[in-house]
């Protein structure tokens, strides 16, 4: 049996499982991304083993096994929802609310990272795995966030508005260490810290290619947009959009040592300041929620093994707490920096908890550069998924329960979809 | 440089270099297809040989290499490329003129056909390959036609929609051609015709899934759809058709001998026969145009190299003598045994000569399968080509005049895209 033979009967059990366990957790008002990651578990060696089933196991005929070809495409995958994630950032609301959303973004980046750090240089991990299990910590995923906001008809509350704010500002917090984490551990740099070329070749790289794409950037892509939407033919505008996309993402990698990912979000920033940039996103998101996003999220939940994770149960625990109360105390402390009451910086605060498709992206780079081990890995990924279980019921705990009923008529008017 | 990092700069290329040549070939009033297909061409050994560029040609990290996954790739393409025009097949267009089309595409299937296959065995070739050689010529895309039906506003004349639907037909016929072929060349059968076995296991199969497909398909197809359709959350509908049409394509090849754009065909079919259609083909398209269209030809342009040709031109100026008279002929036969008049019969033969996607799908089909070699590949790209090429000077040139002066003022209301 052909490669390409395996991987459609592959791709066509990932979609049907993907989606359908997606539709069941949106079901019971969790997010779609949960159910999809959950699907993947399922599949993985935690269950059912799909990789062994028979005509998945037997090598292709071809010169690239099902599971190297699965793998570039969830790369790719990462990279498209990654430049989607940028094409739908919300630049206004952040501006909004700049002061407070900065600081509480920021909180929410530095203590979780130190926590992190911290824990599992106590716990003997290498200053490389440490510095990533930090990384991986500052994620945050506002999604289910908004969603309970919206429930609540606090979405345009001061909080609220705070909470999607910061969130953008944590991506791109969230990036730059990620990018800082990926040049300063390259392999070029030898074993310690100390080596001072080490640090200062890959982080000039990447300020180097920073500058460049932000001087450059926003320029070139509203030219070729422009050109791409005045070009005969269908659908030119979303064909230039991926690749631009694939062009930066490759660019940030190779010649910046960054991740791809940031590259691909910033091209999404870029593009979404271009008229096109409604057209692209509507185009684009049937992709992803049909093709990219499920390979991504299954893919994920492939690598994890819920069986063989439970080694380092302390660790975990207490790694749940630096990831829950670090949000909390890092972002609230931020938005009371800024001006914030007690309780708008406890609501800003557990806003930030969830983790989601950022944690698992940075997550899954972490893995494939071999910078965490899959027990660390199959780690996150349950931390993601407590992260965004607890939240909506910790958030309607902490909302003031007055606010909440002068503002029931509100509904109607707030929605947003993130 | 890992495997994802080279695709991801390859195919940002790719999409590049296809868009603009489709751009510019629709500009000069070509199919688009056309373009790609050329740009393919550009970049593969004729040309600048991208392969060998320095990024792309030092092999990647990962297990796979960047030309093994690109190969899964534009086959994952090809399904979908054929789900889609399964999507779009216009039955109604076809029970409209039954009977003329019908006998008007099997003469145009069956005289290129023999031709194909006589000519291939008289100059040496064996007869799996002349059998293939003879089903390539059988395709006809009418893309092409359609357009300058359309700008001659002959679209809804009695030719014009015989020639549609004889379009819809000879697809059907090609593929049960191409099934059979490649059911009966399958390895288990040995070297000789003589074989008895090697001919009626293939196509028991054949038969046994397809009666599968047809009496199962249907019913399921539109059960699976109307679920997705009530399921919480975005794009269901497309990610179930995807899922249908993967399935349907990998059960073809593996259950049904056949080859996998059978299945995806008729899952295009299947699903083009429910309430989901039009959404599923708008939010297809999109992918198609911008991702797995522009992958699928510029792969066939990839594999071809101009410079390598020449060997066989005698035998390729007889190869497209047929593939043209066989179709006017064949066709005109058709049409006239139908009760067309000489000049309608015609028209109809020289609006059924381009080959175009189909074609170029069969070929490579072949070629991955090993039944025809680079250079008949080769011949048949540019074959498909030039019938694209001469079509509309020659349906320009058979057209009654009087006519077309009768018709100017039906323009506005023909429209159809193919």
């Amino acid at each position: 049996m052909s490669t390409s033979l395996q991987i459609l009967l592959f791709i066509a059990l990932l979609i049907a499982a993907a989606k359908t366990a997606g539709s069941l957790a949106s079901r019971l008002g969790l997010p779609a991304v949960l159910g999809e990651l959950l699907a993947g578990v399922i599949l993985g060696p935690s269950a059912l083993n799909i990789w062994h089933m028979h005509w998945l196991a037997t090598p292709g005929e071809g010169g690239a096994s099902v599971a190297g070809v699965f793998k570039v495409l969830a790369q790719l995958g990462v990279v498209v929802l990654m430049f989607v994630a940028g094409l739908e950032t919300d630049i206004q609301m952040a501006k909004r609310a700049l002061k407070p959303a900065f600081w509480a973004a920021s909180g929410g980046v530095v203590l979780p990272m130190a926590g992190g750090y911290l824990l599992s240089r106590w716990f003997g991990f290498g200053w490389r795995e440490a510095l990533f299990i930090g990384t991986i910590l500052t994620a945050t995923s506002v999604t289910i966030t908004a969603q309970t906001l919206m429930n609540l008809s606090q979405i345009r509350s001061t909080a609220g508005s705070t909470i999607l704010g910061a969130a953008v500002i944590d991506d791109v917090l969230g990036l730059i260490v990620l990018s800082l984490v990926i040049a300063v551990s390259a392999r070029s740099g030898g074993g310690s810290v100390g080596n001072w070329k080490a640090l200062v070749m890959p982080v000039s790289y990447m300020t180097g290619c920073l500058v460049a794409m932000f001087a450059a950037g926003p320029f070139l892509t509203r030219w070729l947009m422009k050109q791409a939407s005045r070009m005969h033919g269908h659908h030119m505008e979303v064909a230039a959009a991926l690749s631009i996309a694939f062009l930066m993402a490759f660019t940030a990698e190779s010649l910046g040592k960054m991740a791809a990912i940031t590259g691909a979000y910033l091209a999404g920033l870029f593009v979404a300041a271009t008229p096109s940039h409604e057209r692209v996103i509507e185009e684009l998101r049937a992709m992803t929620n049909s093709f990219f996003g499920p390979i991504f999220l299954v893919s994920i939940g492939l690598e994890v093994n819920a069986w063989q994770s439970g080694g380092y149960l302390g660790f975990f625990a207490i790694l749940l707490g630096i990831a829950i109360v670090g949000k909390i105390v890092g972002c609230g402390l931020g938005a009371g920096f800024a001006g914030f009451s007690r309780r708008d910086s406890f609501v800003v605060g557990i806003g930030m908890i969830p983790r989601g498709e950022v944690g698992l992206i940075t997550a899954s780079i972490g893995f494939a550069a071999g910078l965490v081990t899959r027990d660390i890995y199959a780690q996150t990924v349950l931390l993601v998924l407590i992260t965004t279980l607890i939240t909506p019921a910790l958030l309607r705990y902490a909302f003031p329960k007055e606010l909440l009923q002068a503002s029931v008529s509100e509904t109607a008017a707030a929605e947003i979809s993130l």
